[in-house]
């Protein structure tokens, strides 16, 4: 029998629980014995469970036990997960989260020290919930360089946005459906304003540059912003808009992150990605475009990926696994107003004509709304169309809306 | 320095070649020493290539050569493939495979023969070309009972579905043009007839299920007989028609298998699959839905998997990985004709209500033909439906098309 602890009894923790109890027979198959999890770490209590007596709040009791081979952590948050988790590496346990926050702001650290300790360090559920993506970014796709790495990586504002395109929802009311549903929390921040995404974004980055990324470096927009005009233009055009996480390797082979919605072509397949559905686009320079997609949140999605984790640490050996990458690298991050985009912009107070002379090569577009202008801008510098905005905006214009373009790399 | 041998130099052998030159330093990175192609083997000549002096025309160098501790086969056809690298297999070399035909019949047999000898047989090339899918499959999903994977598994068919669906093209003309651009094979025999979707199928479900299934086994139907009435029906209807290789889990246990034409509905994301490019529906009773996207052939993606399982097999413990299943099991395959379907029927010759009689709880189709009925049947087996047609065409109606429905698993 193989000892294992589970952090935290929310969403994640209770559904690996449930897991290990319903496919408990396939697991034994799998990893050559039964697996228990002999201790359950949370602060509340839960009266009347049928585990109750695995319940602990402390994590000494794990620590000391040296017949726990892995900790599954699903407490999200960097402290105390950190402090214990790498307590836990160094005691000689292989160590499995879903927590994105914590991988984002230390996974080098406990990459290195995982390794160090000859156990696992894995954290398929920290991007995408329960779609497979890491691993196949990392070992299928290993042949590849990697130029770039994009998608919907936030199931709440996807799901938001795509009731404000198929229901013609505003803002505020796709929210509060999101928030009654379950879909968003009472203080929707995190997922609305881009932190979420733009956390899975860094891990994605780190993975496929081999160099950590850290959240706060990176140009992050929500999608607080986003109007019906907006909706309605962007359909008209062919597209859709989501809140799109990219990571790409610019020409001068530093990274360019970002966190934006943005407007996404018909043809290309995430803008088919509806509700709260994820998806991840990854392109390499020999197998060119693929996607994966899937579940990106939910107790029992996620859990399937801790315990997908869960089978490889108990059956593979440590450091056969090559999920790592080093430190932060200087100048490994382009500074976002130097990344090449293209922007769609709506404006108004001003015609064709004017616009050209601030946006050269742009391309107008045919749409819905009475006395509005709307272009694709020629690629260029995000600092370069920030400047070129300012300029318009002086001389009268009034840009009602700016989003990036994302392109299909097909 | 690792030295291995290639095994065929067309498509995808010279493109293993590529990605070694072009990726090597990448590569030497991820196994930590240089990788040489020692011997690239091929009946033909190829004078004047930079690596001439390394074609073999036979396998006794290889086999006789104990530094060669990978070979890759990338030749096609089950024979002299298999002799030869069962062979390998017990010199004890690694070895790697893009070819579906003979992992269809043989993989049961190589698998074991290369657990016996501890080394790695790895083949996630031939399903799916560059996209990852087998590796996440087997490993990532592995916490869950797999109950159907469904997916479009040939480039060539999905290129001239789309054309007869975009550009309203007739299947010749779509077929001449696959041929022209070098899509489709002067023989297009085992793509459009399904046979290649079907290996691929079978591929697919011996992993999720666990023993091996035989091509010859499966109902297998072509898209040689969908006409341009029935693009138009399934775009009225709300859908599009996809050459499917579907596996599964029955609710008697066995398993379902079937290549064919089928309608997909346009919220189901394999309706917006397009041109050559490939996809595969993996739904496990924890995760649910997941899909895995990419180039379902071509040079360089489909090299790229093989590089992936090369760099597997240089870095990993053979036996870590639990790509394997069984030999096929008696009574696991449920017969098509007890699988349960809805089917899309056009019909002339006989009104709704009479139609009603042969297929109570159908629901009729509103669509462009005149002098037709077109209607969705009620769940049913295979067996029954085939029967109620025979009924209803002795009664003086004409079916002029089956299509059986792909259900939106979300």
């Amino acid at each position: 029998m193989k000892k294992i602890a589970v952090l935290g009894h929310g969403v994640v923790g209770s559904g690996v629980i449930e897991i290990l109890m319903k496919n408990r027979r396939l697991l034994e198959r799998q990893t050559g014995e039964a697996v228990e999890a002999a201790y359950i770490l949370d602060r509340r209590a839960f009266p009347g469970l049928p585990y109750e007596d695995r319940l602990v709040q402390s994590i000494h009791p794990i620590l000391e036990d040296s017949e726990v081979s892995v900790v599954l952590e699903a407490m999200g948050g960097v402290e105390p997960a950190f402090s214990w988790l790498s307590e836990c590496i160094r005691q000689g346990k292989s160590v499995i989260t879903s927590n994105k926050e914590l991988v984002a702001e230390k996974g080098d650290i406990l990459l290195a020290l995982a390794a160090e300790k000859g156990v696992h360090f894995l954290f398929e559920a920290s991007v995408g919930g329960g779609i497979p993506v890491l691993q196949p970014l990392r070992e299928s796709l290993t042949a590849n360089h990697i130029t770039e790495v994009a998608g919907i990586l936030n199931g709440t504002t996807n799901f938001i946005l795509t009731r404000m395109f198929g229901e013609g929802a505003a803002f505020g009311e796709a929210l509060g459906l999101a928030q009654e549903l379950g879909y968003a929390e009472q203080d929707p921040t995190a997922d609305v304003e881009g932190h979420d995404a733009c956390r899975k974004i860094c891990i994605l980055a780190s993975i496929a540059f081999g160099s950590h990324f850290y959240p706060r470096e990176v140009h992050t927009q929500g999608i607080t912003r986003i109007s019906a005009a907006d909706v309605a233009w962007a359909a008209r055009w062919g597209g859709t808009v989501k809140l799109i996480g990219r990571a790409r390797q610019a020409a001068d082979g530093r990274a360019a992150l970002e966190v934006a919605p943005m407007l996404v072509p018909n043809s290309c397949l995430l803008s088919q990605v509806s509700g709260v559905y994820n998806a991840v686009r990854v392109t390499g320079d020999m197998v060119g475009e693929t996607m994966f997609y899937g579940p990106g949140a939910g107790k029992l999605p996620t859990a399937s990926a801790v315990v997908g984790d869960l089978v490889t640490a108990l059956t593979q050996p440590a450091g056969s696994r090559p999920l790592a990458w080093g430190p932060e690298k200087p100048g490994a991050l382009q500074p976002w107003e130097e990344s090449i985009a293209q922007r769609f912009l709506r404006v108004s107070g001003m015609d064709r004509e004017e616009l050209e002379a601030f946006y050269p090569g742009c391309r107008f577009l045919d749409g819905p709304e009475e006395g509005e202008t709307a272009l694709i801008t020629a690629p260029a510098t995000q600092g370069e169309l920030d400047a070129a905005g300012q300029a318009a905006q002086a001389a009268g214009g009034r840009i009602l809306s700016r989003i990036t373009l994302l392109e299909d790399n097909r």
